[in-house]
């Protein structure tokens, strides 16, 4: 099926067996496509291990269960599905392991979900950093857009989903304010999140994020754990715009990188535009974490 | 790839060739999926002719061009694929066309949108009705839900998007109330839409849909322009659920159906709860022009 397309490197589990990345499709008539009716979680691994996996695995069957989509293997299968996808894309270095369920297909197109069959899918390929490691001396670029997060009275974005529409076009207006990726805000400018990430500010010495309108996120919750480790104050509450734009640093966190500084929003550094030294202890404390058996779990 | 999936009949094109439905496939790392990037359109044909292909082929190609995406064939070949995929799918007597494009596949998965390569699917399958019509004497049970529609202040809703997340979290709340369909609202307690279709209301005459937070259907354009045809004033302005539930009459508009009436709101008939002449006489002039060659074309 792969014909002209090109695919990186991974491996996937998909109709119930495992196969090539480039063999992992879904029907055009899958709900998950045409509804985007669907949960996920994201997982990564290092040096083969995996990190915080019983935190993903726990969200993916909840969300599922906030969906009405029914998982079609117990949670110590998916587990070692995610595991044989990595070994078979040959990830375990670096793995972004990713499970998913859709609606799925109804055999007759009927528009009630309650007729779909469940598409389940895993798929592992090399894990990507939002901020590349070579520039975590130098941090994010971002826009604050007036494009508001979906919000939760449409959307529960407590359970994982792939409505990033706004978010995406987020991005590109970003692009055109010569920023590198965006955060979103609620109707009272509050910060919401990014494209796959949540936001933190850092004001004298207090490690501030939002609590509403945006995914638990699993490294967001490290954050805040590891900052209470270091003797922060955490607060979860709005934070609004003006706020963020005053903070001393500020840091996104993410599966894919983990705590990355922001340098920069719109025009304006935050704080001296450099990585504060709560964020590059918040980091430093992020990846010893990946070589305690207390947080990680071998693939 | 269709293993133990059972698929309509149909066909389609995808990777730049015709197939089978069941081979009408993309890869799970699709921006498709992973972020609901995607616009689409969908036309209908009776008959062995379309019902106003060219607003649909319009529609769909602005929409493309809000969201920055580039439909790879130009118009004209558009709608000679949709017409294939009907005679090859053998459902020109009544067919549900649909075209669509994602922002695709990044063969490094890559999270800039601008790396991904377009994906551009066709297929046509036998056209469902929202109402069948064996009820259309009968109308449809909605279910008005506290349930959001997502605001244009996230998503643009005249850009056809697949962001139905929260309408299919209402149809679940419709069935959970013991309807069989559902329709949003808004924060002012204003009717949106529902499921694939917009809402209309007949008071004294007057035709009434909502104006904003809404999909800017071509049934819908078609039921405003036959109304006026009819004498009748119409109305596009913010709708209170109250003065929806008040109406003397109420209808649904949607390519899979065209003008389908409702007959009850939750536990409460609309009007006397059974279709009432204005929506009668719509439905019928609608069917009229099905075979008036200024609103259709052949297969």
């Amino acid at each position: 099926m792969s014909d002209s397309q090109t695919f990186p490197p991974g491996a996937a589990y998909a109709r119930g067996q495992y196969c090539a990345i480039a063999d992992a499709t879904l029907s055009v008539l899958d709900w998950g496509l045409l509804r985007s009716d669907a949960t996920y979680d994201v997982a990564h691994c290092i040096d083969g291990r995996f990190f915080r996996l019983d935190a993903h695995l726990d969200r993916f069957y909840a969300s599922a269960e906030k969906l009405r989509l029914d998982i079609p293997v117990a949670k110590a299968d998916c587990a070692e599905i995610m595991r044989e996808c990595v070994r078979r894309g040959g990830v375990g270095e670096a793995g972004y392991v990713e499970c998913l369920i859709t609606r799925g297909l109804s055999p007759t197109f009927s528009r009630d979900p309650r007729d779909a069959v469940p598409t389940f899918i895993v798929f592992a390929v090399p894990l990507g950093f939002i901020l590349p490691r070579d520039r975590w001396d130098e941090g994010l670029h971002v826009h604050i857009s007036g494009i508001r997060r979906i919000p939760p009275e449409s959307v529960d974005p407590t359970a994982k989903n792939y409505h990033w529409h706004d978010l995406v076009q987020g991005l590109y207006a970003a692009y055109d304010a010569g920023a590198e990726n965006v955060v979103l805000t609620d109707p009272a400018e509050n910060i919401c999140e990014g494209p796959g990430f949540n936001v933190f500010a850092v004001k004298d010495g207090r490690v501030l994020t939002p609590d509403r309108g945006v995914l638990r996120g699993i490294s967001r919750d490290t954050a805040l754990r590891l900052a209470a480790e270091l003797g922060h104050e955490t607060v979860e509450a709005p934070l609004p715009t003006a706020t963020f734009r005053a903070a001393d640093e500020a840091f996104i966190t993410s599966t894919a990188g983990g705590i990355m500084p922001i340098a920069r929003a719109d025009d304006r550094p935050i704080g001296d535009g450099r990585p504060g030294p709560v964020t590059r202890a918040l980091r430093d404390l992020y990846w010893e974490k990946h070589r305690d058996p207390a947080w990680t779990t071998p693939v």
